[in-house]
């Protein structure tokens, strides 16, 4: 069935086949990507559309010679296919399984882990260095999407490309779209290039009526007229990129094998850095995946459909905005996966999408509050580390109003190490003037938007997991309060967010071998409610706390801390200081021992102790 | 004698004077920074470059009805004699005293605090934004140096402003410097900008001939070889920028009064987005600070020389790279305050300024790392919290060998907030993979950097005080041991880095009370020798730590969390859950307890109890 793609077992395989025979095994790829995605679940269109791209540079390159860094690298599996991996599709993204990212330990053709957006550049150019300071050869070559372009990472990279001067190649895979839509200056300038005639026909048109002059002899009106066209025209497409050091190649079709090789020869001929723009189609070759790519952006196996987090999220701050007219929201580039789509439908003019720029969207958010509003922004836990700084010194500082919904807070599951959310927790409680709150239920999210956005001043964080959370029969939430669940006498289960349902899950058990267990759901995480912790630690005599967060700086950490002197034994639970791999959300927590029979176990022995 | 200057009481009062006044006034503003900046220290050379600006913006914008953001904001002391200040400005820098940066606790005339770079553009945009959703009206203007211009985040926020229709005038302060010279491909288009024929010449020049071709009636090779010049030439100056959908106006004379006037209102009147190119001389008027910008950047009043932990660290990174022929270092645009002057001497190849990027200069040495080099990053404490991403994403998950040598860790004094260094040890300590060193002396300093760069693998940071150390009688370093320093039985006293003093001044103390304290320095903050540490607190009965870091996260809570249980007592010294404003040193540990006064009281009730 896949005759062609069966024959690549190297790269090198590439080189010895006509460009008929790379024709028909972009087919076969398409092929096999439509039918084995859909398996395992993973990113979908961004990979139909890079299939000639890959190809092409696979043909052009001798790659682990030659280093080829995908930026954010979730296009990155035609790249596994054509490096040696296609067995190991069935196990993409799962527990032990592929990675459906770059990952150096996983093979010699991935030179660089990636996961986080723009960092392919900045990457790329530390190759480049390091070859020729070393005296070595090879090409250093990043694929950026034109959305990861734009982010402030990429910009600080071209910027210093320029200065120094070791050649780096950039394909610009345009695909005129990012997971949303691209945003900004970039997208609109990439735009008016794509839509005007190519950089060759404009070149050969000037040519054309420079030489033509001094034959006409009698210049007209009809002349100037052209030579004012002349003039418009006569920026490259590329003059962006020029202008800031980087010889500019293209517009090229990024689906025409022949034109990509020819182009990225010509790039590894240059001595110079050289920016490729290759113009694609996400989902290309899958018509469904071509007409509403954010849609197939990334495909997960059927499973259940309950109420995310995110949706609540999103219907809460719809319900908000209706009574709080100052009330903004905020994307960087996520809105339909952060539970936006419907509140951009309603107030598009009080919607912001800020483009892959976490930092900016952060900074951006301060000065709308400083201007009267009331900013709601809205970032994945993994991605808020590109925010840190603005968080610290843009919002927390001056004590701004800025409410952040912090999503995929916790285990995000199969898209592994690099998007965990496991590190919101230390990084947000230690700056000052920020207060942090985590829902253990919808409901409960529901209640801490709505007191931070109605209550609160200055900065708060809200964090919540990817996916649901099933409903607690719990009190309601009160800032700076934690709440005890479940009364016991012999050991108190201290746990924040999802995981109190872990706590209620091992007192269940722990109940039935005859211990009683006392569950605090701690809610607020900063301040934290050490006088409800105290007293049911006098009560029980012992502590075990459990965050789906990593234990250092963590809340069990701090907890423990001020109880130190008390003598009451403590137990901090968390994720130990290690990155955690992919793999369902149940299979990690077993992994960790944070499941209901890792948290028994752990309070079984500390009541014998 | 400053006779115009007296009379600004308010930026109103610019609108009343003449331009023969108002040049008159800049010189007096001129004599009054050479006079007073000496006095309390401060930044010199950049507030000298702004003065004519700064009149200009005061008197075509209503502050602060319009809003004017400075970025970084060490070139606001103009601004700030220009709305009511200039008697405050005897305590510039000082303890309580007026703030080297604008703060909008201090003025309604700030709008926004700065301190870090590239912020200005994102929030002004932000206030665009408030404004228009609110039907307000009044400008929103950054004035952003041409370094700061080209960070990530400046970029980001130019992108997202050609998307979003809120006008923005941003000032493009173009002095051709930052604190030492400007990287990368933005400065070099700036600088073709400027050297190049103005943008009024060339666009009369294209009309004049495009007029005079119909008449010549005889077209020559003459005129194509005009023609292809002003092909050349019809790019005008702002084309990047103008690309971007900004417009450009510029480059107008920084230093000419009514020239930056007649811009300023021009956009102003303009509907959209508008970038100023406005070159200006850092120093300006004062000619030791015009020739030298760099060694006139900020001045201290005079005071003791002794040798800095910047300077230990650039002199023993410069004979480790004898040897070590794969050690590079990086900086972004700090190279000689961080003491790397004479390793870029040396080895300029071998050394990579990449200009004020934070995030760039940490994900660069990732791939210089991969690319089989050893990189010595060195950033300010409170800097390297822009790169925090970088750090977890593409330097510890992958386990790469980069040395990070963390300067103006703890406090730095009188920049205040924004630069105390009091965040990294709770913001690396929870990141995997990475080890964290604190010197508490130049030698152990220099043992440490020896040890990161010889014998460790992965992720290694080292971190240090600005200023210098006092030498102590220590056994030399050993990773992952903290050192004993004192003997004692009563109380340990476990420090980290500069701490580390104070801990053994307070046993000297403690001594004179009949208190025996044992003093730990930590060295090795993680990690941590916990062995140590219990073996001591065993034989003490008590605890305290001590550490210039932000309490939540930090190391003495991680030593509280690991003691939980045990019964002994343990108070963690630190700082609260606030920024530190400015001030001296010795001031603000005073202010927070953490001079040897406040850890002798601590002990003796300790002790006591």
């Amino acid at each position: 069935m896949y005759k062609l793609l069966t024959r690549v077992q190297s790269p090198a395989d590439l080189r010895s086949m006509s460009m008929t025979e790379l024709d028909a095994l972009s087919r076969e790829i398409r092929t096999f990507l439509i039918e084995n995605i859909p398996k395992t679940g993973g990113h979908f269109a961004s990979n139909l559309g890079v299939v000639e791209l890959t190809i092409a540079l696979h043909r052009v390159f001798s790659v682990p010679e030659d280093k080829l860094i995908w930026d954010v690298g979730h296009q990155s599996y035609v790249h596994k296919l054509l490096t040696g991996r296609r067995e190991q599709f069935s196990s993409l993204r799962q527990f032990g399984g592929l990675s459906g990212f770059p990952k150096s330990a996983e093979s010699k053709y991935d030179c660089a882990d990636t996961g986080h957006s723009s960092t392919a550049i900045s990457t790329a150019l530390g190759f480049a260095a390091a070859r020729d300071l070393c005296k070595q050869t090879g090409e250093s070559v990043a694929v950026v999407g034109d959305a990861a372009f734009a982010g402030g990472l990429s910009m600080e990279a071209l910027n210093h490309i320029a200065h120094c001067k070791h050649k780096v190649i950039i394909v610009l895979n345009d695909n005129q779209m990012s997971i949303g839509q691209v945003v900004g200056g970039f997208s609109q300038y990439l735009n008016k290039i794509r839509t005007r005639s190519s950089y060759y026909t404009v070149k050969r048109e000037t040519s054309d009526l420079l030489h033509k002059i001094p034959l006409l002899g009698k210049p007209t009106v009809h002349v100037i007229k052209k030579i004012k066209r002349i003039l418009r025209y006569c920026v490259t497409p590329g003059v962006v990129f020029e202008k800031l050091g980087c010889r500019y190649l293209g517009p090229v079709d990024g689906h025409n094998i022949r034109q990509l090789c020819d182009t990225l020869a010509e790039a590894r001929r240059l001595p110079q850095s050289v920016l490729i723009h290759v113009l694609t189609k996400k989902g290309k070759g899958f018509s469904p995946a071509e007409e509403t790519p954010a849609e197939y952006h990334a495909v997960a196996p059927a499973g259940k459909k309950t109420e995310s987090c995110s949706a609540r999220f999103g219907k809460t701050i719809l319900s908000l905005a209706e009574t709080h007219r100052n009330l903004v929201a905020i994307s960087p580039s996520m809105p339909d996966a952060s539970g936006l789509g419907p509140f951009m439908e309603k107030y598009p003019s009080r919607f912001y999408d800020t483009g892959i720029a976490e930092a900016h969207a952060a900074t951006f958010s301060a000065g709308l509050a400083r201007g009267g509003l009331l900013p709601v922004l809205t970032v994945y836990s993994s991605f808020l580390q590109r925010a840190y700084d603005s968080l610290v010194h843009d919002i927390a500082l001056p004590k701004l109003h800025v409410v952040l919904a912090v999503d995929r807070a916790g285990l995000v599951g199969s898209d592994g190490e690099t998007h965990q959310g496991i590190f919101d927790l230390s990084y947000l409680t230690h700056i000052p003037n920020m207060a942090v709150l985590a829902p253990s239920d919808l409901l409960t999210l529901e209640e801490m938007l709505r007191y931070a956005v109605e209550i609160h001043s200055g900065p708060i964080a809200v964090r919540y997991p990817r996916g649901s959370m099933p409903p607690l029969d719990a009190p309601p939430f009160v800032f700076g309060k934690a709440a005890v669940l479940r009364e016991g006498t012999n050991i108190t289960l201290a746990a924040v967010g999802r995981m109190v349902h872990t706590a209620l899950a091992a007192a269940d058990i722990l109940m039935e071998k005859g211990i009683s267990a006392e569950v605090i759901d701690l809610r607020t995480v900063k301040p934290l409610d050490m006088e409800t912790v105290r007293t049911s630690v006098q009560k029980t005599g012992r502590l075990l706390t459990l965050e789906d967060n990593t234990k250092i700086g963590g809340i069990g950490e701090q907890i423990a801390a001020a109880l130190s002197g008390t003598g009451y034994p403590v137990l901090v639970r968390a994720f130990p200081d290690t990155f955690v791999q992919q793999g369902t959300v149940d299979e990690l927590m077993t992994l960790y021992q944070m499941d209901a029979a890792g948290l028994t176990a752990d309070a079984e022995r500390m009541v014998k102790a």
